[in-house]
């Protein structure tokens, strides 16, 4: 399956829709010259072409495979990680003060867009690295740092996220693993995890596990958790692996996609372990590693977005079928145009929604609150949307593909399966809708009402070249504004029934806010994408705002006996 | 996966919603007394339940396979035809002249959707038989049918649909197997088919293919089509299997679901073949086998969506997971609940429009012309939504079980692989639509527009009652009704850009229609599952008829450059 790396849309939608030279504009970013971010958007989009997307049908043929407790990967996979490391990408966010490349999030995104896109299953190995990155870089101390950051930024060693055990899944504070000091400051670690992504593999030299447990004096549910780095060999004096700890790979999960992506059971049997930040202190580290990681997986899956896109559009051109005019192929029968305009449309929508929320965390790091705030509000829209779209776009692959879409040969299928986890992990995208209706609207709906501000001046600024692409978003965003006030005023429990619908909703007219400013800036093609999105696709908030008007009381009057047939 | 078939749930339907008392009180189907439905609803669905149900999970993880060219089938599999076959159902719908139950289509399509929901990959094998008894029955002549009607009815022998080459799929006409005379009055048939469900299969004693075939003097296009009866055994002087005929399965597709259904490339070599109906009358026999199967899909799709509920409702019963009250398992989460109400809701609203459906092919066959009308209009939808159904709700119970969802074991991710090919065999929900607004609009709407009456009288009589949900329904048939009047002025080619969100918001009109009955006659429940979708649901129709109104202009107006990233 052939992808091409986006490179010019990430350009098209860096410069003119989100407004990057904002953050170019930085201090910290002053280098990120359009030159200089050209190079680094066609590099990485080489290697994704031309080494990670020949893997992608292999991992879901041949899984990761659990042998005699060690992790074999997927062929072709150690040689694909080892171009991720080379290039420099595993560490591309993190600080030059141990090796990084320090990029801004905006260009971090574009670049895991493009690695998820190619290959989805492998680029999961570096998010999760990654976010363990951060969560060392804000909360570990210089020692930890030291040993840990060099190795892991320059992909040397992988790192885990292990949060979820059996009876803990999103709600993380149910956890039961205990830490246990050794008195000489390490811990001892004992406890099951599962649904641990990559917890292993054979191409890193080592594996680094980011745990949450309990120490023996702490508190029930979330305030009681604290974050421990447990490393598979634990590091001798001169900070090479060294002897092996107390951890093992129960098994590994027989899953709908990702197949190429080892999802481990592990346990942890009195494994040494080093306390990162505060004890008790584990979820500001977590969500340290969760919001980068939430961001990352909205992205990863427009990326898989972008190569359904592709691939659809590639087969709609070639496949004969029906008597229709024009190219002969079945791209002539409207159906078949209309689903690959909404799988293009709905791909550059959520594409756009994940780099502004990029761009407002660049901005946000450089001090701006109100920047941090629109991150805050961004990312569970960012995520919850961004992963809809991977599952709904790929969706609509097979079903342009019609009868050789559900066959794996075509690798349409393989989309869909491999992206349906992405609306699960990092916080189900229920989850997602909380956090925006909830946490994120303790602002008394500050960060809404202002990125809703935005959306009608931009309108405004259109009425006069676009006025019918102008006014309907201007509408949307008048909408928008009436829900968001509406939600304001009721206690969080009442606003969770229509958390989902009000998170969809804001994410069209999101949507059709970076359409319209396309259409403003580029060509005839924007414009006419933008028809599409505002005319045929924008009307759905409509939908789901009545979904949200229409109140707690018809869902939770429905109790289980109901839903019986 | 425990599965119960919702018999109580087909007889409420039956019974209050779609009226099913006008097909009793015709002469053909007067024995069908409450009674007598219950008798056969009960027996069909212990099948399902005890029988049927315990083998879906094993034919998803043992594909049916090719072994020298001899089709083996997953586990169990022989027994479960066997338990069909016995109890009758394979022949439930036949005439009993040849020993059929001659069951009304009602009752008929409530068996095959418990069957379908049961065991979907294997519920197909006796959907292609009856399709093909159904099609002798109207078009072969008096010795073919002597000589198979018994063997197929009984399920001793089963039927396949040899439509699709590889360069005629949706575009049927285009294709090139031959069949010349032997001048004897059999023929040699000679060409590949691909796509054929249950092509062979280790349990019967006959395989009967109906083959599409040119003659050689055969006009092109769909014109030039015949049909031929190719058995892979041809049957002796005393009816037994005889000789093999000249026919083999060349390979089964590695599919993303329904793996216990072997989908096979057949190679016809100069095979032993009798015409069924008119030479180039092959068209008509073939619309004949793919009305009934077509209603037949989006009934077993509703079969899966039933499923999934069943499963996603248990799974959040037991699964404790975050501070809530009540019950304390996740059905407590407001984002759960309406997860599955819709899945609920969604499931028999499909269900309402398939047995409708099925209802008005009842009346149609003893005469009723408004009837046949009725059907005809009533067929695409039924199979277009009832697999959007399956495929949706499938997806939603996926996402109450999190991340279990994605572990295959669960049974949830095979529900979305099985369904996913119902939208796309026998002929793909786009077909569907095009027919739908194209074929069943070339009566000037008059069949829409009675539909959309009967809405109407409906709402206006639950005004008193109901007046919170009669209202919108009523507002949604009058926008139903514009939408209809403004395609019907067009040229088919233009309406066609529009034709699944016709679809789809003439599907939201009938499931909030009969929920609205539902409602009426039955108990609570009833009502607060219809306030739950009219509330929350309805409203998509006027996101799918603005898409509608946008017209063709914004599809086509976006050529292959315009959707390149």
């Amino acid at each position: 399956m052939p992808y091409h790396a986006p490179v010019d849309d990430f350009r098209f939608i860096l410069e003119h829709v989100i407004g990057f030279s904002d953050v170019a504009a930085t201090g910290r970013h002053a280098e990120m010259t359009p030159d200089v971010t050209d190079a680094i958007l066609n590099e990485a989009g080489r290697m994704c072409d031309e080494i990670l997307a020949p893997l992608n049908r292999a991992g879901d043929l041949e899984p990761a495979r659990l042998e005699n407790g060690v992790v074999r990967t997927s062929p072709g996979y150690s040689e694909g990680y080892r171009a991720i490391a080379e290039g420099g990408w595993v560490g591309m966010a993190a600080g030059e003060a141990h090796g990084g490349m320090g990029l801004p999030m905006a260009l971090v995104t574009c670049v895991n867009e493009m690695m998820g896109g190619a290959c989805l299953a492998l680029q999961l190995n570096p998010l999760m690295t990654q976010a363990e990155i951060e969560a060392l870089e804000s909360h570990a101390g210089p020692d930890l740092q030291a040993l840990y950051l060099p190795k892991l930024i320059s992909g040397e060693w992988c790192g885990t996220m292990n949060l979820t055990e059996p009876q803990a899944g999103s709600d993380v504070g149910a956890l039961r693993s205990k830490a246990e000091p050794n008195g000489d400051g390490t811990y001892r670690i004992t406890g099951q995890k599962i649904y641990i992504t990559w917890a292993d593999n054979d191409f890193s030299d080592n594996v680094v596990h980011m745990v949450l447990a309990r120490l023996p004096d702490a508190a029930e549910g979330t305030k009681g958790i604290s974050l421990f780095l447990v490393p598979k060999f634990i590091p001798d004096a001169d900070g090479r692996p060294g002897e092996a700890n107390s951890l093992r790979v129960v098994s590994l999960e027989h899953k709908l996609g990702i197949h190429g992506s080892p999802t481990a059971v592990m346990e942890y049997d009195g494994a040494t372990g080093w306390l990162v930040g505060e004890a008790h202190g584990g979820m500001a580290a977590m969500f340290t590693m969760m919001n980068t990681a939430r961001l990352g997986v909205g992205s990863q899956a427009v990326g898989v977005a972008e190569a359904a896109t592709q691939a659809a559009l590639a087969y709609a051109q070639e496949r004969r079928q029906g008597k229709v005019g024009g190219t002969g192929t079945i791209i002539e029968h409207a159906d078949v145009r209309a689903m690959l305009a909404r799988m293009r449309a709905e791909t550059f929508a959520a594409r756009a929604i994940t780099l502004a929320c990029a761009k407002a965390i660049d901005l946000g790091r450089e001090g701006d609150a109100a920047a941090k705030a629109r991150a805050a509000l961004l990312t569970p829209i960012a995520k919850a949307f961004g992963t809809e779209t991977g599952i709904n776009v790929a969706d609509l692959g097979i079903q342009v593909h019609g009868g050789m879409g559900f066959i794996e040969e075509t690798g349409a299928a393989q989309f869909l399966r491999d992206a349906r986890i992405t609306a699960i992990y990092e916080g189900t995208n229920g989850i997602q809708a909380m956090d925006l209706v909830g946490r994120k609207m303790m602002d008394g709906g500050e960060a809404a009402f202002s990125l809703i501000d935005e959306v009608q001046t931009g309108a405004e600024a259109a009425r006069d070249t676009l006025p019918d692409l102008a006014e309907p978003v201007w509408q949307a965003a008048e909408a928008m504004r009436e829900a968001t006030e509406r939600l304001v005023g009721r206690p969080p429990a009442e606003r969770f029934a229509g958390a989902m619908p009000y998170l969809r909703g804001f994410a069209r007219l999101l949507g059709a806010h970076y359409h319209l400013r396309a259409a403003q800036a580029g060509e005839g093609r924007r414009r006419r994408l933008a028809s599409f999105y505002i005319e045929r696709m924008l009307p759905e908030q409509a939908a789901h705002l009545a979904a949200l008007r229409a109140g707690p009381d018809c869902v939770m009057a429905l109790d289980a006996e109901d839903l019986v047939a």
